[in-house]
């Protein structure tokens, strides 16, 4: 028999940069009920009827058989919506799947990844997993693209637009200028798009080296159903391709976002709600003296400069209402809080408002 | 404006390994109907009706929330099933995310990667997509464990056993003396095992470098959900963990999971006609001139040494009967033929015994 070598110390087999990791912490999802969720950007409102129906239709013996690998009732659902041909579509397990997709197909050891900070925290454990370099440039004054980040040289830039967790958003104009300046691909990740004013899909015919990131998970409703969508050239997507899983997308999945897709007047009058009622919580919390910037999302950050929140997180936890709080020295002094119901948010603003006596 | 960078050479951000490799070919994927799919190894028999029924129960407006990011009640009903503490358990987006999973914990670039082979040709992707180094080692006669195999300093060794596409099984006993002898982490992947006579899952306790990978995919009659299951060490598991998509199953597929597992003796069922078609195929294909090793799977490889088998292939696709043909040096001369039902299995014998003429 031979010795073994230094991968048969405990855990030898295991990368060295992934033991030294910690995983990507997702938000409280308590599976009991009678919480307030406000902590995971979750749309507090019902899918389409037409997505109900879509799921059940898949409850029959056609389970048994694969999906189609390419997903393509969902990527010709989203070339209609979205007037894209299809093979500028890639879909995904979720915008999260698309992105680790986006770092395996363009990032060796040691490439650089850009992106302004303090945003979606998944960035750093993705360039963690692959190895690369994270260049993390602060956000300018108002969350204003800071212009460092097209000195990166970065094989990747990833604007997350609207931003998480500010809620700010990036004039389009700013991204296609910032995407003639960048060396590599940009990635605008769009999650929480249908709640802003604008969107930078219209650049993605036009610039070759821009890639669109949507979720169905918030404005859609569909964070059950684990669905994203990345839209860019047709070279770029054939390339995601080979580095996706062979069938990343269940049946059941493909269904739902069509459906999904298919029915817009049902998103359009909870966005509309949403926006609605991020107005009147943005007001309020300013009342009660949180600086809130303007948020283009279905959530908005609450801030206290300077004053750690976690009393104020761990306070709304006691009565059942849960928001994010990020124990990180960028964040700490913030609470960002998902838009929920009127009822939900008034929940929240009383709750808030007895804490602070 | 700063120049561009060697990225901004067309495609100049995608990874020269990436631009170089195929993606993964899955096995072709109809549309529409009127075929005999004996080309991906689907269950021909139905999913329990406990399936249908918890799907049919996920359409609901709790579709709009996350799904638990570990999977808890899909981990519990694995538990259950198999005996082991739920800690012991990682579930996967498909046996083939596990797979994804565990190389991107344990593999840097250069690293190498074992397995004997011809085996599932998603490992040599997934090396690829790894920059890691595949020592691919051909299996002795009679697809018998190749001795070389302990001799690759491998940071991972996979033996897929039963294995595809040969549907032979190496012995448990040759498995865990296999653990002691590699340096690194065995994967036992056992995606056919429920149609074999023994399985590896018993040395996960005993074995800290060994991880069993399931998949409900074939013997559960769930390939259109993507649900798969590693067994290993807790501390290994946790290392999987990191490096998994935060939501990486979907509410339905957590749910159609659990339910299938806690069904068991409709899988028996289905299993046991399986194994019964399968030996009436194999004695079929051997009269017809066929060497057919003695399979495990739910699969027969049916080879004429030397001889291309694409005219084959292609004359039963005319007949609209689909068997998966691979056009390699080590398998050009075999057909790899899904176990279907009584009626498929007979279909198929009659084309050919047509073609042969």
């Amino acid at each position: 028999m031979r010795k073994r070598s230094d991968a048969s110390a405990p855990l030898g087999f295991i990368r060295p940069a992934v033991r030294a990791m910690a995983g990507y912490t997702p938000g409280e999802q308590p599976q009991g009920g009678g919480f307030i969720k406000l902590n995971t950007n979750e749309n507090p409102y019902a899918p389409s009827p037409r997505v109900r129906e879509a799921i059940a239709a898949c409850a029959t013996d056609e389970i048994r058989l694969y999906p189609d690998p390419m997903a393509d009732a969902l990527r010709d659902a989203a070339a209609a919506r979205y007037d894209l041909p299809r093979d500028h579509i890639l879909a995904g397990n979720g915008s999260d799947e698309l992105l680790a997709i986006v770092l395996r197909a363009c990032t060796d050891a040691g490439d650089r990844v850009a992106y302004p900070t303090p945003t979606y925290s998944l960035y750093d454990v993705l360039v963690a997993i692959a190895g690369a370099e994270a260049v993390r440039v602060p956000f300018g004054p108002d969350f204003v693209l800071p212009p460092a980040l097209t000195g990166a040289d970065a094989r990747v830039t990833i604007v997350c637009n609207p931003n998480a967790p500010s809620g700010t958003a990036i004039a389009v104009d700013e991204l296609a200028e910032l995407s003639e300046q960048v060396a590599g691909l940009l990635v605008v990740d769009e999650a929480y798009v249908d709640f802003a004013d604008d969107s930078a899909l219209r650049l993605v015919r036009a610039c070759p080296n821009v890639l669109v990131l949507r979720s169905l998970s918030k404005s859609f409703s569909l964070a059950g159903m684990r669905v994203g969508l990345a839209f860019g050239a047709p070279a770029v997507i054939a390339e995601l391709c080979k580095v996706k899983d062979s069938y990343n997308l269940s049946r059941v999945s493909i269904a739902a976002g069509a459906a999904a897709l298919a029915d817009h007047e049902a998103t359009r009058a909870h966005v509309s709600q949403v926006r609605a009622t991020r107005a009147r919580l943005s007001g309020r919390l300013r009342d009660l003296g949180y600086e809130v910037p303007p948020s283009q999302a279905n959530f908005v950050l609450a801030r206290r400069p300077g004053c750690d929140q976690r009393a104020v997180y761990e306070a709304l936890k006691r009565r059942r209402i849960l928001v994010r709080y990020f124990a990180t020295p960028e964040l700490y002094d913030a609470l960002r809080i998902t838009v929920g119901t009127d009822a939900e948010v008034d929940a929240l603003l009383a709750a808030m408002e007895e804490i602070e006596k």
